[in-house]
């Protein structure tokens, strides 16, 4: 896509920081990092989010992050690791190329990934909603 | 291990809302959910982090977390998703047997995944880093 911001680092028009590229997946660190070492995962297609991660994208997918991961870990030794990735802009997706974020954490780091517990939910909306999604 | 929570609930030592069950993964509901639809996917072998997984696991865990979320848009029809998988108590997890959480958003709901930007990295600081982890 001509004014997707990742389809043109994809394709060289734009310059990133590359940690690694493959057939199907491009590695870069975020150009508005929360400190060093973020980084992104993308897939090469253009595809929005989750829901349309195909094949071998699928497959490959969790083995890319955890290789990252372990890469991230040796080079900063961080406290922790977020992996994050976003679907939709009420979700703070904000390039709708799918994109998974790794977010190394420091103690005392200003990250945010926090919500309040939802203490009215009652029993039988959730046994309905299970009902309906289990399989 | 006797004293995880996660593992407890796997041997169904502990109630759960159990939304799916196979060989490697177990898919339940949080109980301290940030609303209705919350869930967390876990792999059946007690490890603490990413870095841990392996095998069938690492192959299964995208996919799975596709077709879990897949299942929970056509039940909620959320406005967006968070994927999200906390690695340490610097990057919020609190229970130590990996687990990724999906959470669906709402336009205006209070769930809060946010960073400053970090504006003092120096260019030879991040170029140095890339050499270090680029594979």
């Amino acid at each position: 896509m001509d004014d997707c911001i990742f389809c043109r680092i994809i394709k060289k028009e734009i310059p990133a920081r590359i940690l690694h590229e493959d057939e199907d997946f491009l590695v870069i660190l975020d150009a508005f990092p929360s400190g060093l070492g973020h980084t992104l995962i993308l897939p090469k297609r253009h595809i929005p989010d989750i829901l349309a991660l195909d094949g071998a994208e699928l497959e490959r997918l969790a083995p890319l992050i955890k290789e990252t991961a372990g890469r991230l870990k040796d080079a900063l030794g961080f406290d922790g690791l977020n992996v994050l990735q976003n679907n939709g802009p009420a979700a703070g997706q904000t390039v709708f190329h799918l994109h998974a974020h790794l977010i190394p954490r420091w103690e005392g780091d200003r990250v945010n990934v926090k919500w309040p517990v939802k203490k009215d939910l009652r029993d039988e909306e959730i046994d309905e909603f299970v009902r309906k999604v289990k399989f």
